[in-house]
């Protein structure tokens, strides 16, 4: 491709810009600082010198400290936000008029110049890049400075238009991709850690697939990625699956696919979605590939179970428990650690729990869990619940070692998704239907209007 | 790359969104009108379901009459477009509260609804072609429909947006380029015809040069490109340039790139600038390639002359004529088709005026040519006019078979380029300064106060 | 691929050695005469040197008058030839003793040093594509110089080896592929010219199919290619498959595979076959994309019918013909000309002669036809033969505008291939087999061991 | 590129001739024995039939037991070597005739059939890759079984012809190969054995170069490869260059360019060289890439020291010591293991011993390691010893931690090559001159005529 021929020519021509700018200033004129330099940005002289100007901003903003940073977004939304009088003004002349003509000076001077600004860096070598990496950054700040919370919308507006679907392209990564790609995969991994490169290469072995999709303007990125395990059955475990030690099986011979991982790499796209499309993608390549496979579902985790069992506990929204059972829980959380032996006792009641809390039909009205949510909304069903499903550490410690299936049915897939979007109902197997259903039922906010539906086998 | 693989999925996904669409609705359903269909993009429900509608949307977009095609644009401005009610009470709630919550309310209220449904008819297969020659078909309408204009604003805004320069890269095409493209190519060319391939082959020879800009959604689309060719002086005719059977030089040899074409190909692009920006990567790549090259120049028509000369011998400007040049002048306007004999006479007088017309300072304050309001504002200088430089019929008709030279003088194209851009100074040589400081003058509108200034030689 | 970057290197590490040999030969040296020059390249010193040697002989090469060309190919034969007393020597010692070794020693007298020569002329950049212009020109001389017969067998046996099937790729040449490939398809075109690229174009169109043999060391060389068009029928005529006006099919809606042009490029490749080959897998090829493809069959000249027809009019071999016959038949073969008018009373004659020299029952004992031979050799079967199939001028030259279909069924290719190429067996659809049987029959050299065979439908 | 597109034609086709050869055998018929599946290849019947035996031969051929492997070579050397009486009788002819078709049939008798044998079975898919790992196979029986040593040569004719320099190009490996590649990297490496990931990624850092030779048919493989290190000094320790902690040093500041590792890849290419042109190229591509790089060298290994002195002292050739320095070198040589302080007394002896070992001034005439032979032979000069330059175990063990530089000058390399092969002069700088022509003296086989000379600084 012509990167590596316009990358050349770009740094020749901001080369030559830099050269423009510093003879016009003074020998002892000081450093410009950052909000001129977006001023200069603005300005829009020379091509060249704009150029340069905003390879210098890009650069400039790659190197800030903490404080810098901070600072920077606050003269972005101080700054080169909208101007108050101008937006009246022009909303005025438009309630008077309203001609489109006014209508469109009203939505010039409503757009924050900060996103002209942002478009004019993205024009620097590398622009997109700096522009993602400064929105995980501004992200960092949100919490504590709502006020950013206008800026953050613009770069995400701005973003989002820029990695519309339509511009993105799927890839299927396997052993013989880069090794500076397979390390990104390595270090991106963060459902089931990637601890070493055998590690790696066994998930990309012949009865693995993994499949991403990228940008153009960011090539080494691998915007979403997603790990699918080819097997025999509906897994119910994860560790056989990320084994490195595990015999591959001929793929030839797989019936079940099991997406096992999906990753965003980008925090600085968070909020811009690409998942949902992504898994349905992969299931058509699979059967495309594999006209064999059968069945498409996932393994996947239940993060913050444990956390919403605590609040549960704590009266949040309460659950309708026996003591004995209450008291075995709150036990349970007070623990560093906990192993099977000690889970035994409970599976029935974290069972239901688990299948109330991920239908949502215990805190609801819809499902508290991001995962659930994601997949329900993708138009799967929630399947299967697998007790000890994940015996890690880190498994352990948010659902107590459960996974749970999501079943895609392509079939199925937009029914689902309507009913789950507009009525909130959940797809659930049968079996997730009658634990769902059992008790320990909820004291509080009963969820009438959410009711569980079989739709399963 | 991925584009088989994800083409193929895609169809995949439309047509099962395709068949889900066409179960839910009843047999004798009538065919949904395009508002409908439109609507439904924008209500976006399920994933495949929305790129169903988005696909089918592409599709008709594509077939329709022309009648429906006006009927779909006013459709677009009408019903699409911001709701003036809400705009003004978000105008109203941000007057009194003032908050980024309220401006970002009428933002949202601002943006016109059309330019979410052209995000999402970029997420079909195919998506950003059939907007940008909808849009070629939309500005067919404008000089009539003034009231489509701000539905191209719309369009003109995204596709701004997408069509970043950080988003682009530049190829050079040779005669190793895919035959399709060269197709392109040969049909683009619109500045000096390319009649067959025997002429295309020799503008592609090893002693000329074919750069374009290229966007990842539309691969095989030459956004814009330029036609250089290699010499060893300042070129004055187009005749030996384009002529199928010249010999080539060796590049090694030569010591001169003249830039005789330029084109932007897709009309649906109108207004998205890429040319400034593509003549100076050429100049680069060509310096880094040949690094013997001293001298990069333009060999460029004059198209308006003509038709700015009728108009000021019709007394608009007016000018300063001698009754006999007047007169003679007249009558050549009067002729279907000049030659060289018939201008020997008036060459001074031609000469003279389309320097004052390039310069400006006939009928200025700015120069009224497009072709020269490009250069200078790139920076590039006035260096030449030449004198039966174009003996074509299309060159004897634009301009009575005169073509200028701009020069590119990388050290001094920002200098150049902020005096015109700032205070309306057209850089010029010391030939075309003394031309158009001479008679003839303008008698009306004199333009004191942009001087033109000689920088050249 | 690393092509460019080896390139450059080559030429600098040639420069080096020649700069080096330059110092080491005195000023006034003469230029060194080819013998020597392939002398020093046998001699093998440092790499720098030889690969110079090499070079500067593969340059020499290039530019040989036909004078010296000649001469050289004698110094070959004559210079660089095995040594007769070095063999014979050799021979005895082989004999007295017999152990491997001796062998050996017999095996390296006995090979020609002008093969080293070549392969280290290999070693030049470029040096396989001088190689193949050598023998191309080699074959030239052969006729008039049977003693460079030996020469050219160390070409053939060189070119063979490296030009192994294992190391071919195949690939579909279209519209899209580069401008520079496109012009040697209409090139090498012999069999149906390609007049120009609209004619190109069309036979490039989504209704026709072109795939080439290619070899790493001549990438841009299409050794030998094939064309296709896609049709709903057993086509009997050529022209409307080469009519550049043609309205294209719908490829999904085509039945029939009609391969009507096959050529080899270089000539210098002549003897190292590749066709057998290529057509069956160009089958597999289009069954894999069009599986609805039923028939493959082609739609072939018959080049030098009318030359056998003349010389078997006068006795070699003999025809048993009615008088009348042969006289209106040696009326046909005087005429400059020949149109269906002229040709329509003699249809039945020329048409069961023709069936009877395709068939090898005249003339034979096998089919003298050499696209007869190719077919029927790689177990295709002779179908149809196609009354005023081809009515060019060159068609009714050949072969008095009869074309001939050879079926292609992978199921029986072998059993046809083998009972050919063992028994002289041709198979015949019962059609062919009915013309080929009737009368006239050959007055002389019955053909009785090689009996046609119907073994079509 | 086309392989995977003729990749699975071929398989198709193979199984069709699979099949054709299974439906002519009777249902009980016994597996065809190898020699038999010979024979069928090499009597060549219909093309698919000839293929289709030829992979069922390679597959054959990849499964083979020891014995039944070092049984095939048997039938190789007898079965299928050249015809004794045929040879005998040809070359009778040869000598009563003498014309050159007798000497061709006398070619054609004394090449073994094996030839043709091995270049059809080239034409199976993976042809060429089985007939490399064959020869890996004979090359280990060659020692035990000098019979088949005759077998091996027209491996290595056939090899040495397909694997010309001119069909192999030369690829920079990086972090951004495929991880398949680099995985044969990290593998094949047998000079500095790389540990793990980290270790390999080091070495691929922006301040290390790694370049290898690949051949078409076999893309995956790096025939052969150098590892260079980029630095500001003439490198005189091994450890600081793999370490995997150590900061990488900005290439645009380095001076001097360090090949440490130059490793053969596949082991049944032994004897067909690639080593001495690919270091030239590297030099090169380096000067084009870095031109501010003054001086490349080596920082070698010296792999047979050890077992030369351990010879030496035996007798073999014999030295000229003091008996202390006889005595200590004898302790030295018998201990497991050795360290720096044990080392630290013999200091000069060893030195002074090296560099007459590697100048060929002790055992010679010509030097008689092997890494020596290498580098003088392309040109270079023996430049400096490094003690405790390779403080590894495999360091200490081989050379007792002595590594050596050898300096490539472009300038001198030919010169330095032509005296080295032609007269057996080593190219020394000052230093290994004076330590070369210092005592300890060889008390027998003294080399008068290889002087070592001083060409350096």
């Amino acid at each position: 491709m012509a990167a590596p021929l316009i990358g050349g020519i770009l740094d020749q021509i901001i080369e030559a810009g830099r050269r423009l700018l510093s003879q016009q200033s003074s020998p002892a004129a000081p450093v410009v600082d950052l909000e001129a330099l977006c001023a200069r940005v603005l300005a829009r002289r020379g091509e060249a010198t704009a150029l340069a100007s905003a390879s210098e901003l890009a650069a400039r903003l790659e190197r800030l400290t903490p404080e810098e940073e901070l600072r920077f977004f606050h003269t972005l939304a101080e700054r080169f936000g909208a101007d108050r009088e101008r937006v009246l003004a022009a909303a005025e002349a438009y309630r008077k008029d309203g001609n489109p003509a006014a209508l469109r000076k009203l939505g010039e001077a409503v757009e924050a110049p900060r996103q002209e600004l942002l478009r004019r860096l993205n024009m620097a070598p590398g622009g997109t890049r700096v522009i993602v990496r400064l929105r995980e950054r501004l992200l960092g700040h949100l919490a504590e400075e709502p006020g950013l919370r206008a800026v953050d919308a613009d770069f995400q507006h701005l973003l989002g238009s820029w990695f519309n679907r339509g511009f993105l392209y799927l890839e299927r990564i396997d052993w013989n991709s880069p090794a500076s790609l397979l390390e990104k995969i390595k270090h991106y991994e963060a459902v089931h850690e990637i601890a070493n490169w055998s590690d790696l290469r066994r998930r990309l072995a012949p009865d693995r697939r993994c499949f991403a999709f990228f940008h153009p303007a960011l090539p080494d990125e691998p915007l979403i990625f997603i790990e699918v395990a080819l097997g025999r059955e509906l897994a119910s475990s994860i560790q056989p699956i990320i084994d490195p030690e595990a015999v591959p099986l001929d793929p030839g011979k797989a019936t079940h696919a099991i997406f096992f991982s999906i990753n965003n790499s980008l925090t600085g796209l968070r909020g811009i979605s690409f998942g949902n499309f992504l898994i349905k993608q992969v299931v058509l390549e699979l059967q495309r590939e594999l006209p064999q496979l059968k069945t498409f579902a996932t393994l996947s985790p239940i993060p913050s179970f444990r956390g919403w069992l605590a609040s549960a506990l704590d009266g949040q929204p309460g659950l309708d428990l026996e003591p004995a059972d209450r008291e075995a829980l709150a036990g349970l959380l007070q623990r560093p650690a906990v192993d099977a032996a000690a889970l035994a006792p409970l599976r029935e009641t974290l069972t239901g729990l688990c299948a109330g809390y991920l239908a949502g039909t215990l805190g609801g009205p819809r499902p508290a869990d991001p995962v659930a949510r994601f997949h329900l909304g993708n138009g799967a069903r929630l399947e299967r619940i697998n007790w000890l499903g994940d015996v890690s550490a880190k498994g352990m410690q948010q659902s107590f070692g459960m996974l749970v299936n999501y079943y895609y049915d392509l079939d199925n897939l937009e029914l689902n998704h309507e009913a789950f979007a507009e009525e909130g109902k959940v797809a659930l197997s049968k079996e997730l239907a009658r634990l769902a259903a059992a008790k320990p039922r909820p004291k509080v906010r009963p969820n009438d209007k959410t009711p569980a539906i079989a739709t399963g086998r």
